[in-house]
């Protein structure tokens, strides 16, 4: 959609430090963490709302294989920031293109604004 | 697991408002509600966190199906609250049993602890 900051950044017109990418999905890190290594999780193509990428799991993307995704980088956070205690928020009034922030507790030691040293943990860490 | 309150409550051996259930999941309305209708969605099955849960689509339950599941109380509480805006958070910390938060945003009419009409507004809109 234009004038999408999240359609921009799918089309790499904006540049973010992405730590996943795949056909369909992208994550990269928030440019205002909560903690270090906080990653939006946004699916490429333009939908208003999480709730209406399709759930029927035929097609992608799709509920099914969004949240797969999401849990992807859980495991790799987990690893990354040595804790199992991984958040996530579904908000959306912010930006609208959909979008799951996935972030470690505030409880674990880094500094959250060292995005490369963070999105290197990350993609180190993705199995 | 022994002493955990949601195995409890997805062996009925705790009450619940229960809105939605199958072989795998339980959705039912948090007695703390931050807004009306807000769900708590649980697999059946003890999981300490929602990242526990296998990611591979093969057997149930998985991270897949969870989310899809999730998504289909969404859709019903757009329907049953007039909003298209409803918030998702996971957390983890208060409950050692997989769960995700699911509530219409506080923008919306009613009241939350009216357990009762709120519970069949959303078993009533779930398609």
């Amino acid at each position: 959609m234009e004038n999408c900051i999240f359609c921009k950044i799918a089309k790499k017109e904006i540049p973010a430090h992405i730590v996943y990418e795949d056909d369909y999905f992208l994550a990269f890190l928030d440019i205002h963490p909560h903690t270090p290594g906080h990653v939006q999780v946004i699916p490429k193509k333009h939908y208003r709302w999480v709730w209406d990428i399709p759930i029927d799991g035929q097609k992608s993307p799709n509920m099914g294989n969004y949240f797969e995704t999401v849990a992807k980088i859980a495991r790799a956070q987990q690893k990354a920031f040595k804790t199992d205690w991984i958040l996530s928020k579904i908000v959306g009034d912010e930006i609208p293109h959909a979008h799951i922030w996935i972030f470690p507790s505030d409880k674990v030691v880094g500094n959250k604004d060292d995005f490369e040293g963070n999105k290197k943990k990350i993609v180190d860490s993705i199995s």
